[in-house]
């Protein structure tokens, strides 16, 4: 396989992306032949593999690089005689939030049957909105914390809470925005601070001491028609009072394995279920990583991670192979008969 | 105002959207300054107004109008010196069903920031997905009758239901593959016809006699900062046992004003409630259409409709003023700063 790595995208996760692509080009090596790269101005550049460090896009050197659109079956450069294609087995969608995680890429990548690693559409919705996860979760049967969710101009309904709460942009990664109010007396200015990041706001109790987990999977081809699941390692991340964007940010570069986190197999497997709950139908052709709570022995979902940080490949014992057999949505093929205007045509 | 008005789409309801868009030119007139037409190839073409004719569409004449693609900024024609602009004040997507529902085409129009009328990518997937719009619904507190969400692999899940039960692929519209099973008997073959329409069911109970109730609606322009309702008269649909795709095929070509149904102001202060609270934030942008039952006097959501059928013109007092003060989404700033490579950079 000849992967094409995607990466950039216009959002708060832009830089994240980049040092996500650099970690998965150590990881990945050989295998990937092309590099697209994403721009703040929505622009994408075909990306010389020497060219992969951080400052080569920072810097902004990255605008002498050809640029390219994407038409019909995949990317093109351009060109007076319509262009070269640029060839791959499949594309890696690796644009952390905004444009990669919001549905749009997927929709690009779906509308010109470019066949690629990453969420859906409707995958994308539900988990890049929080409440959309808190919904679904819910209807799952899945344990969630309390919430409140909050649109800017009704901030008056926030009345009696327990304190602490976490506060958190409704959709955005990364921990970015996410800001604890330790007591009602700070509620407007913390809430101010966090309607910058999104118009939408989430607000949770914020329990200390919570031991937090992430598994990450998905499901691959096999002789059963609809696929198999594969599951990674359960990760403890660290942390410390909550994990902040900065350590997130150094967190998207590991090139590092991890090893099983010290839990009960029974736990183990309660998250293995919730993990297939979720990922099954909205997920399938992505690599997710659910992030759990774990309180008094139960299990909570907190978020779903629908591209996690270089793909969470330090969770998997051989992710080069996993990449290989992961399970592809088919695109249902649509008739256009014309039946019903015919009939009409034939009947005046 | 001058509209582009954009519809086909790969879809089963790629005829519908021809339809509507012809009863919408008539509607319009000259307000509308290009149509833009996409084949179930996704190709766009720029449509001349004499030939807003079905017949041209069908027979595939359309293929001799000038190819569009879609860029920054909006629609251009192809050509060696970059193409010429398709000018247009707002672009309306009356794509219904798959491509202008599901969140691909709205996808587009945000990422290349062209202003455009209709439902934005998360509007999309909660309302595309029957199954999303209950999950919804039940968050927001709103009646909806009791549902099963089927795919392919767990058909064996139904055992003890009443019947008549209603089917339906959870992601069509216009009541296409909706079948009613009478008896238990029926259920296998019933399931495998639906499942030629979607990966997706959803079952519920058929209630025989049941009022049905349409109201369309949405938010304008005003001195308060987030806009305020417009809303419809309420519709009372015709409709036999269930209303099927060749009635709703010529339900969308309508041009005729349509009367208040007879119904209580109870009923339909009601019914615009639960239109503001679906509406609001996730259909901003839109004229959409909320399917109501009227069962024992409580008011169920039944769907929604993102695009209704040529916009559902005919249920607006002055259709032509409503779609010049619609209340359209910002798009959201967002920095790309460089920041914290910068300060990686610099600590080397």
């Amino acid at each position: 396989m000849d992967y094409g790595l995607l990466f950039g995208g216009k959002s708060y996760e832009h830089e994240i992306s980049i040092v996500s692509a650099v970690a998965l080009k150590e990881v990945l090596d050989a295998q990937i032949s092309s590099f697209i790269f994403l721009d703040g101005a929505h622009k994408f550049y075909l990306i010389d593999k020497k060219d992969m460090r951080s400052h080569f896009f920072s810097s902004g050197q990255y605008k002498k690089s050809p640029e390219l659109v994407l038409k019909h079956g995949g990317f093109y450069t351009h060109g007076l005689l319509g262009g070269k294609g640029i060839s791959m087995s499949v594309l890696i969608n690796l644009i952390h939030g905004g444009d990669g995680e919001d549905g749009k890429i997927a929709s690009f990548l779906d509308f010109f049957g470019v066949s690629f690693i990453g969420p859906r559409v409707e995958g994308c919705v539900l988990s890049y909105s929080k409440y959309f996860t808190k919904m679904l979760a819910k209807e799952k049967g899945i344990n969630i914390l309390p919430y409140i969710f909050l649109e800017q101009h009704d901030i008056g309904a926030l009345q009696n809470l327990d304190y602490p709460l976490i506060v958190k942009p409704n959709r955005l990664g990364s921990s970015i925005g996410i800001r604890v109010i330790k007591d009602a007396k700070d509620i407007a200015y913390v809430l101010d601070e966090v309607f910058e990041f999104d118009s939408q706001v989430l607000i949770e109790p914020f329990k200390q001491g919570v031991k937090e987990y992430n598994l990450a999977g998905c499901k691959i081809q096999s002789e059963e028609e609809e696929g198999k699941f594969v599951f990674s390692v359960v990760e403890e991340p660290h942390k410390k009072e909550w994990l902040g964007f900065e350590e997130k940010y150094l967190d998207f570069g590991r090139t590092q394995k991890v090893k099983q986190a010290d839990i009960s197999s029974h736990l183990e497997e309660k998250m293995r279920q919730i993990f297939q709950l979720i990922y099954d139908p909205f997920f399938v052709g992505a690599i997710i990583r659910c992030d759990f709570f774990v309180i008094n022995e139960e299990v909570y979902l907190n978020e779903i991670n629908p591209i996690p940080g270089s793909l969470a490949h330090y969770l998997f014992e051989d992710f080069s192979s996993l990449l290989e057999q992961i399970y592809l949505p088919k695109q249902p093929i649509i008739p256009i008969t014309y039946h019903y205007i015919n009939q009409i045509q034939k009947a005046k």
